[in-house]
């Protein structure tokens, strides 16, 4: 299957289906073939500022028609997606746009501050989205797709690493392929199908649900932020798929208030590491499809996943691999392997997080029943959740040791009822400093971004390690959750 | 993307879905997991009699449970599927099953008495379906299934060409992937579908909802021949998707005889050539979801359908190229490209009816409108669709002309009500010879199916020939058409 051309996605639906609705936000509804013309004349507009094929554009926007069109103009242009989290400090989004050797970094109102220093302190090109959307006063130019090389590589998505660096993970055309059709394989495709975008687009949870609008031919609705009267109300008026995170499905529930559920629905997928049992059980007990979901940006996203007919039989479990995907434990750890896989990460050397033979090794610790359901049992050993974003101890312990009165840092997540956990702190101080814990949190928000500030933090004489010196963080951790 | 390697298609849903539907067949009702042990085990029984990877297995069977499972017990065990055409004479039979290059010919009871004449003159082992089934008295035995190469050959499917000889299409697990992917972005999935398969599996468009199905993991209907009640019957208890050729939509309808059609049924694909326009309109009228469909056995069958809300609008059209493919038109012919096509013929040279940048000349008129929907104006420019059956003017020439008496043969089709096209042919003889045409005609029928042999031959002095002395076949068929 080497040099695999099909056509172009967009192009594709727009001839084929140029009057179904592609995208839905707010009071905008584009068709196929509404989407197909904007997006070629964004494509012209970015190759007359010099984006070229293999270029590498970040992109940090909201989650908006914006946002898609831009995914979409790149694609068209060849270009190299890098999605930005628009949470991230300056500092942070400094280091990635300089890891990922951006040429140009794309902004709209709501990131034009950190957009602008990021891009003049990293050196790179910087552009609005609305400059760049303007009407042409020139002669009305329209980039047209060509043949797509599924071994292309789409884009740079960037996750952090337990070193408490961001790694930039490689995601081709045919991972985000083949990711979309071990969904369709478990969920099926229907025509009247709408997928509820909520989950931000510089992650991988909501850049999937785009691609696989794109692959599909299935509209897209977007939301800008999580709202979870916005949410039901979708859901109320033809949503059939929603993909969240448990902080959200909970604040959805609640905001239903015990309202009945349409047929429409047809499945919650629950992603975001394990949930809460007692969640799934009131799931269950009032009729809401939900899915437990597991997957992460180097499958492109979901990797394995609930079947709609068990969804009541194994609650808590994620289910099983998807069409595409192997699936093996190996001393308790997840290893996966398929062509939804991420070749790797820029920058790395090839076979990064790989064994010899091409598992992916997740990190993340999981069991299979007799059955043959995958449980995951901890998000990666020391990762902290919090509100569906990813936290890394070692990131916010970085920070925390950047400060010149803290000899050590322990960073764990203590269990937290609205955003499932919450970042805390275990300091040890040079002997002769001092320092208050709203002093430290004050120093980490001026380099994370706010989720990622301990929200609490207490101060030790000295940290658990092993014999060997490592961190011991499951002790921490345990010493948080029993306070 | 060379080098993908996917989980075992029938492996993952034994896995992932092990209890829903795989198959029904009259009393017959597997599920995944049960064709998944019986697929193991006929594997381990093929591997007995020495069947191994690469090696080519004729298959002819009838439609039945043991074809499905023939099918998939080659797969499991990656030799190559050669389906015969049931209806063949034995002598077209050992042609086949010579330049195949058949290690084994697998037939049952309704083929036995062609089977094993074939097999004996080609020096094929031959060996009955009920005798490889029949229950393992020793231990039982069972072949798992390892990764997919979609790269590699899933069986040689014959097609006739127009200088007689049928060619053997190879087709790979990816052309079948391929299209099964453009299918059912055309169409969707429903996890209720039910594909009924009425058409033979030695034509790709049996064989291809046999491998939809096993993609998807959704069930295949198998009747073992067309019959009107039965198709209805199916129609009425859950069948959502149908694959027919004109003639049976005809006699379908004609059985119905105004009954409601249930909301279950999605579509029915009309394949097999240009349908008469007054049928598409009773249709419409009455509300079949009756969808035209373009393909042949290099593109594993649909490359261009009609979508669902089309159906109305283009009357008399094909639709769109599927997602895969990309189709031009070039002095009126129809050009395809896309993963999903043949990489070539088995026995012949690379590029065989390619152009040199790849296209598959189809051989087939066609024209877009101005919206961009295919018309197919002729099934290649001389070929007899009779009954859904191809018939090769050129081959039934072939056999007239092996009679010492005749000098000259020309076969074209005349329209029928019944078969849509009959073959009839204009003969000229040998000075000095006489023949009668009911002669001529037992001839034909030692030498070809029966569908092939001419229902009338005239008798001329010569034929319509162009300056280059090439049959004029266009001008013969005017002929019969206004006799």
């Amino acid at each position: 299957m080497s040099d695999i051309l099909v056509p172009d996605w967009l192009s594709h639906h727009a001839r084929a289906t140029p009057d179904r609705t592609a995208l839905v936000a707010g009071d905008v509804r584009w068709s196929w073939a509404e989407l197909d013309r904007r997006t070629g004349a964004l494509a012209a507009r970015l190759a007359t500022v010099g984006v070229q094929t293999g270029e590498h554009v970040g992109v940090l926007l909201a989650n908006g028609p914006d946002f898609v069109l831009l995914v979409h103009a790149l694609i068209r242009l060849r270009a190299v997606l890098v999605p930005l989290n628009t949470r991230l400090a300056t500092g942070e989004l400094v280091w990635q746009a300089q890891d990922a050797g951006l040429q140009l970094l794309v902004y709209d109102e709501s990131t034009a501050v950190s957009g602008l220093e990021t891009a003049r302190i990293a050196a790179v090109l910087a552009l609005s989205i609305e400059r760049l959307s303007a009407p042409d006063h020139g002669e009305d130019t329209h980039i047209a797709a060509g043949p797509m090389d599924l071994s292309v590589v789409h884009g740079i998505v960037y996750t952090s690493g337990t070193t408490g660096r961001p790694k930039g993970a490689i995601l081709t055309y045919a991972n985000h392929f083949w990711s979309a059709t071990g969904s369709a394989v478990n969920l099926g495709v229907h025509r009247d199908d709408r997928w509820l975008a909520v989950l931000p687009f510089y992650h991988v949870g909501g850049l999937a649900i785009l691609m696989r609008s794109a692959i599909y031919g299935t509209p897209v609705e977007v939301q800008p932020r999580f709202d979870p009267a916005a949410v039901n109300n979708a859901i109320d008026h033809g949503v059939t798929l929603v993909s969240v995170v448990s902080a959200m499905l909970r604040r959805m529930l609640d905001g239903r208030s015990g309202r009945r559920l349409p047929a429409s629905l047809r499945a919650v997928l629950l992603g975001g590491g394990p949930a809460p049992l007692s969640l799934l059980e009131e799931c269950a007990r009032i009729g809401v499809p939900v899915l437990q979901t597991y997957g992460m940006t180097e499958t492109a996203s979901q990797a394995v996943t609930l079947a709609p007919e068990d969804a009541l039989r194994k609650p808590g479990s994620a289910g099983k691999p998807l069409l595409p995907t192997e699936l093996r434990i190996e001393s308790g750890e997840i290893h996966l392997r398929g062509p939804n896989v991420s070749p790797g990460y820029h920058n790395h050397p090839p076979g990064t997080g790989r064994t010899p033979d091409g598992w992916l090794c997740t990190g993340d610790l999981g069991q299979l029943d007799a059955d043959g359901y995958l449980f995951v049992l901890d998000r990666r050993d020391d990762l902290i959740l919090s509100g569906g974003e990813n936290v890394y101890p070692a990131e916010v312990e970085a920070a925390l040791l950047a400060h010149p009165a803290v000899l050590e840092a322990g960073v764990t997540g203590r269990p937290d009822a609205r955003w499932s956990a919450v970042p805390v702190a275990s300091v040890a101080l040079r002997p002769g400093y001092r320092v208050s814990a709203e002093e430290l949190q004050e120093f980490c928000r001026q380099r994370l971004a706010g989720y990622k500030v301990p929200v609490e933090i207490e101060f030790v004489a000295e940290l658990p390690r092993t014999g060997s010196g490592k961190l011991l963080r499951r002790s921490l951790r345990d010493r948080w959750a029993s306070r």
